[in-house]
């Protein structure tokens, strides 16, 4: 056997494209971060420094600019289905492109009880997100959020786990349970690529569902609630195939207080930072046993 | 001239503090993180290892745990001044102490369009702050908010600027102004340390303030668009005294898209990360010149 | 179709396993980050809150600690090769295990041009990298390192690439070519699983054969330069069945200071963060095409 | 009263400058970080939006790029100082300006024993600072370091320290010293602002006094330990005027192993994040109380 390479791709990372619509005097923004990733044969480029058949990241960058401007920002999800067109059509050997895109929310600012038409404050929180990637054949949009941190006070037990010699923790009856969910649902393709979708609705939508089941579902582990969160949006949802989650538990000890004469049933906690539990699960569409 | 012990000080930093307060159904929660330090004639520690006069930093933590149940925190400036007060009294030698605390906002989960009563989801965007400096004497509190990021897409200009022969930057008559600020205002000082006052009340009102006029200033620079919001704050509110700003001038760029055939009258910008502009100012209260 | 759960896995993430190994007065010095996830029939957990099967992710941590005691830590791969063993063992429904582990290196002091015996200071640079993953079958060990930062100040070019009608960038004949490299090589399954390969020499033998190689070797590319990179080491590694890069291209721009009358033939950059190219590469062992 | 303008600056922060000097086929490199700050009468910019007086930062941009290669970068201390006095002979209105430098440590490349010409491997560790504060009279220059991390396995005890009722800290007589610690040192004015000072050595010389200072120091506190590294660098450094210390106590706690039957004399450790100690001292020159 002799050495060969393998898979491989490149792109531009991490393009901070921010987007004014001012057809009116009330400007709208988007503010997103644009990553974009080409493969296919390229081999030349990396066995004998050949560059003819790759596009430069530095025109993968302009071309996202422009096509903020060209096809516009309704939505994250249909500026990645248009700029992966573009991308794909431009780099004949290319199979396969992938376009992240991470948005940040604006809120207008509030002036005498009304929004103000073009001064906005960032609104903080979660990061919306989409990854779509686009072969010559079709294409997949797996849509999501990260750092929606979620807290619930009290609703939440660990108990009647699985003990060996080096365990430790008691079971505990009521607890914090918390955590900065990242959460991405993978949509059913559409027979036009989803052109027709109204992506935000689905977004605010999920978002909502998310966090009502959070608050909601009396939890007996971290996994019971993203498992339940996850079918509160399959049944929802039809045009959603599969939602997964990570999900770090932030651990929130209840200090103890007894050696200064005080109880603290529950009122006063420290916030940990690491180790953290991590918890992954994908709730999907299939045969139940 | 001898080598001899300067200032100095020392302290917890970083104590995340989160409590609940559970009296009732409908839980409340503050999220805090908290450092404390001592500083007055600790010099023995320093010179000669002698420990007998420094309370621990260990101690200094279970004091902030504890008095977020003793005392309990109903705004940051209140429980400071109380952290403050013990650690103040339970060290002979100190002649000051500062508590610095940071306060992250959550917000009730909606379901079904209320509020829940004991799951939260972190709202994200600016930090309030705290700091409380403390001595034999009295008090001084200064309090502030930081990481607030707001942008204008319009209604900003900077031009008719001091040129050298380094300078390169034509003038701009309609550019994006964004900054993520930090601001800081000084209360005078009350005869009761403040206990009297609502601080959460004037935090609510110097923020939205901050906000208003930055969103209704026309800003030939970001010193002035500072100035008038310092302006502002100190007007409406005579019971601060002094406001400061450290306000990153967060450059967006206009793209340009002519080599694409593509006009760009203000909509597509690439934000930078570095360098960016640095201003700081203080308005105060004096005579004026 | 129904409703089910998918891939799924639980553990700890980010402890901080500091060990010292004290047998002599001469001591040494291993700090981890160690991440562990079990993954198996863990469904009750999920749709039933049953949580009979789970070995707690506290657990997990108790063992980590308790590991770098009973078993010590020889090379990170050793310790996580027994690591991994033991959750294994502990938890019978799990079908296999990953151990993750960074490795912060530390020098000795030096004190009267001698390294001291118990005083350290963080090496910086690069972090020494594996990921363990053991099913009841056997192990697969990928160890490597992140944020290598190299530099090459000249021998680099990019030209010839393909064009269209967004690319702007011109040929570069001489650039700087810089990037935080990630580096993971996936190594030969011993019948062992490798307890008696030297992990350590390994690492350095590798690490030492990428610095050279990029040094020596004139770059058409990126990519070009990361496949000869891992063809050097699969060269020279039989044990290494594969090599796979992921290399931001950190961006170093000339300044154009022709305005200012003076000339810049290669010696004032400014670095860029974002955006920066991202190149990602596998070399592997199979037939040459 | 009225409402005035009080203390205000502005400038660039964050210039990425990278200095590649190729006089000869052996390049060196430096690689920067660069802020400047001017102060003065720049009242109007504020209450007026009149900007003739202000000195653009994006000029200070180009001016800190252009000096890299008029001037050239034989330290950061001279290379600030030269900036600076460029700075403030630009700006009629300025009485000041102040300089801040970060510098990233490279090396050369290591092949086949000898260091590569042009390329190179960032260190990493601690990163070298100045501050450099110029005015119309004359030049002060404080110059450190910050994030050296140093450990000491053995060596430190705490004990014998104030107690109160909230103290749960037993003694330690044998414990994990370790901070990541930032220093900075004044230089006495020179009659030239120090041009025709070694920076570099007198940077490398104190970093290696601080090292052996912190390892053959027996430390009853990490007070004790900064005193006795001051001490070290005033008495070997007479052009050195003060020296300030800001270091938190990175802590080490024992990983309790009795309830899995093992004993733990100082092997295992878990490194915690927050909260932390803080303790900063000066030391400096005066008469001995």
């Amino acid at each position: 056997m002799g050495i060969v390479l393998g898979p491989n791709r490149y792109g531009k990372a991490e393009n901070r494209v921010v987007r004014i619509v001012r057809d009116t005097e009330r400007h709208e923004i988007r503010d997103l971060n644009v990553s974009t990733s080409l493969r296919g044969d390229f081999a030349a480029a990396h066995t004998d420094g050949d560059q003819s058949q790759v596009l430069p990241t530095d025109t993968q960058k302009n071309t996202a600019f422009a096509w903020a401007k060209k096809h516009g920002i309704s939505s994250p999800e249909d500026y990645a289905l248009a700029l992966g067109g573009r991308l794909l059509a431009a780099t004949p050997v290319a199979d396969g492109v992938t376009v992240k895109v991470e948005e940040c929310a604006w809120d207008r600012i509030e002036v005498d009880g009304a929004g103000h038409d073009h001064a906005f404050v960032r609104r903080g929180g979660e990061v919306r997100t989409t990854t779509v990637d686009l072969t010559r054949d079709g294409a997949q949009v797996v849509s999501g959020l990260q750092d929606l941190v979620v807290l619930k006070s009290t609703g939440s037990e660990f108990k009647g786990f699985l003990r060996d010699e080096y365990t430790t923790l008691p079971d505990a009856d009521d607890r914090i349970l918390a955590t900065a969910m990242r959460a991405e649902w993978r949509y059913v393709p559409g027979a036009d690529a989803g052109s027709g979708r109204d992506w935000n609705a689905t977004y605010d939508a999920v978002r909502a569902l998310l966090l009502a089941t959070f608050a909601t579902t009396y939890s007996r582990a971290l996994q019971e609630t993203l498992y339940a969160m996850g079918r509160a949006v399959l049944e929802a949802h039809d045009e959603i195939a599969e939602i997964s989650f990570a999900a770090p538990n932030k651990h929130h000890f209840l200090v103890d207080l007894a050696p200064f004469g005080l109880d603290n049933p529950g009122e006063v906690f420290i916030a940990a930072d690491r180790p953290y539990g991590l918890i992954e699960a994908t709730v999907t569409r299939g045969e139940e046993r």
